[in-house]
């Protein structure tokens, strides 16, 4: 299974496989563009992982680099790299990284050809009628396993200080090369925590009271193979097997976003948006999701089931305490409190994800009240 | 579940549930279409079910009518009621029926934008090349469930005397409404044949050995629901809930064809050319069924656990004998010859299983000696 490139139609194309990032040329030729921007972040651009897949195309290969991607894609970065997209007279984008630069690659890929401010394009503001078909066609190859950004149709950007979700079916990716390979030398911490990022999407879809089988059934193929394969590939980073479910598991849990989310991303968004705490979004899923599926449990008795069957677990066994112990095992933080979350915060966390999309679509309504239950009990162990 | 209309976006859009074809009003506007031609068969159109779904429309709206839809596409018919597209101006098509009507549809599609004759575009001919996107925009509203042709990009069209494939991404339809009231009339018969038709589809792309594991969930999942529902809906007609998950299995089943089908189809095709005996594809499929999953089962143990663990079957059931008892029980033939089928054609259908593309995903190789005996063992019980 692990050998070989796969092409998945699903919204997007997607090539996946071992050596999926080598098609970069009949890539661009099948997208028609020739003068990219390649977007990537400094981290990657250390590691040699961008340098390494473009190297793929000619030397003659006109392109422009933008390596500047922060950690989290904020509107002035936008700009930064739309100049050097105009700049370099390019006609397409190629984001390597992760879903910071992805998403920024998506942002550009906007801001080129709509005019700005981002505001008024952001989902908030009803933004998604005004972005059209006019968005650079973007190929993303991503280094994580992870954000499942690269088939999915929605950008994340600080705008104002505010994190704003960007939302429409022209900012799917045209491609998504999908390279196990790029993520054999992605760190244990970074490995467990968007691994986690992965799991907890495809809970969450999978949990959505929305009617959708043939997404509920990814999504649960998505949750036994991150169970399966995250503490191997946090642990064994060059475990080919694993990492190859891990990216898989991560495409997955992007390709059922229609679904909609639940509480755990309600609550990681704003906190995520702490300008003075920058909190990894991977890890903040990981240390909200057990008190969330002990919230959950009482009006999604079948799913569980389910869940606990593919994660292999006995009928009594608490799929909330499998999680906690699993984060314990891969290094991840037992709570907001070590991650250094101020207390100060949570009744406002609390009221902004009562009103954050994803709430609706919870398997159980929850109010601020409930809210602020859920994340005392993610404090600590 | 089965209330309310649900948006399942893979590949194409389509509106799921009681009441979905109402939609069609909608449908049109967003694809820009303002003179549909609607095309449907006789049988159909008897049953008042095309006027019914017509009449959401106002009666201000411009339409032209094709109800000829002949039991399997013709060129020929192509041909009429593209003469019948453009001698009403039209600007897109709406197909109310089964997959013969939909790929009709699909075949006017092509050949109101692209110069005939229609040979040049089909799969043998490597014609996907020569369809572009000048292909007119069809919504698809099926009225079986069903050979999912609505979500599907192919139409298979009789050439020349001969079935052949079209397939094109520009042939997906732009809209499918999957209404299951459509089918609440359809005869017990035709429930069993077009539900076997979609639980082949989905056993068939299940154990292709394509890596695409989005698609091999969706097929898992659509034969838990055909298997559950099929005996229900041939029974009793009016179960919503029966002809809900057999019109979602039906629709999975097509959400998977780019796994590739197997044997069962690779002798399905050529048997369903016979001019002289127009066989049902469902009926022929369920047929030939039980001896190719005996035949496939020492190539994909692993996977036939699954499908036991799906169907209800416990670890030492047989799951050919499972089929062959299942179409006893809703009333399909017990073999190829009380289908009337000549014994003499068998040796000349084997030949062309073993050349057919569908015989390349089957799990387990199968020469033109193994398809002879598979199709002696689907010659009677």
């Amino acid at each position: 299974m692990t050998d070989g490139i796969a092409t998945i139609r699903y919204l997007t194309t997607a090539s996946f496989g071992f050596g999926a990032s080598q098609l970069i040329g009949e890539a661009l030729a099948e997208c028609g563009i020739r003068r990219p921007l390649i977007v990537t972040d400094p981290g990657v651009r250390a590691t040699g992982i961008a340098d390494q897949v473009v190297s793929a195309l000619p030397a003659s290969q006109e392109m422009t680099w933008f390596d500047r991607s922060p950690p989290n894609p904020t509107e002035a970065a936008v700009r930064e790299a739309t100049e050097a997209f105009h700049a370099g007279g390019c006609d397409g984008i190629v984001t390597i990284g992760g879903g910071s630069s992805i998403d920024l690659g998506k942002g550009v890929a906007l801001l080129a050809t709509h005019e700005g401010p981002l505001l008024r394009y952001a989902a908030v503001e009803s933004g998604m009628d005004r972005i059209s078909a006019r968005v650079i066609r973007t190929i993303a190859v991503p280094t994580t396993a992870g954000t499942g950004s690269e088939v999915g149709r929605a950008a994340m950007i600080n705008v104002d200080g505010r994190k704003l979700d960007f939302i429409s079916p022209h900012l799917f990716p045209a491609r998504a090369l999908c390279d196990p390979g790029l993520t054999l030398g992605l760190p244990p911490y970074l490995t467990a925590a968007t691994g986690m990022d992965a799991l907890t999407h495809c809970i969450e879809t999978y949990l959505s009271p929305l009617v959708n089988p043939p997404a509920e059934a990814i999504a649960l193929d998505g949750v036994e193979r991150a169970a399966r394969w995250i503490e191997e590939a946090t642990n064994d980073g060059n475990n080919r097997k694993a990492r190859w479910n891990m990216m898989m598991a991560s495409m997955e849990g992007a390709l059922t976003f229609q679904k909609g989310l639940g509480a755990v991303h309600a609550m990681a968004h704003p906190l995520g948006a702490l300008d003075e705490l920058p909190l990894h979004h991977g890890t903040l899923n990981a240390v909200l999701l057990p008190a969330v599926l002990r919230y959950n449990e009482p009006a999604a008795t079948e799913k569980y089931d389910q869940l606990r069957r593919v994660t292999g677990l006995a009928t009594g066994d608490d799929l909330a305490t499998w999680v906690a112990q699993l984060n314990g095992r891969i290094g991840l933080p037992d709570g907001l409190a070590a991650m250094g979350v101020p207390s100060e915060v949570l009744p406002d966390i609390a009221e902004y994800a009562e009103h954050d999309p994803a709430t609706e679509t919870n398997p159980r309504p929850a109010t601020r009240a409930d809210y602020e239950h859920m994340l005392q009990a993610s404090w600590s162990d």
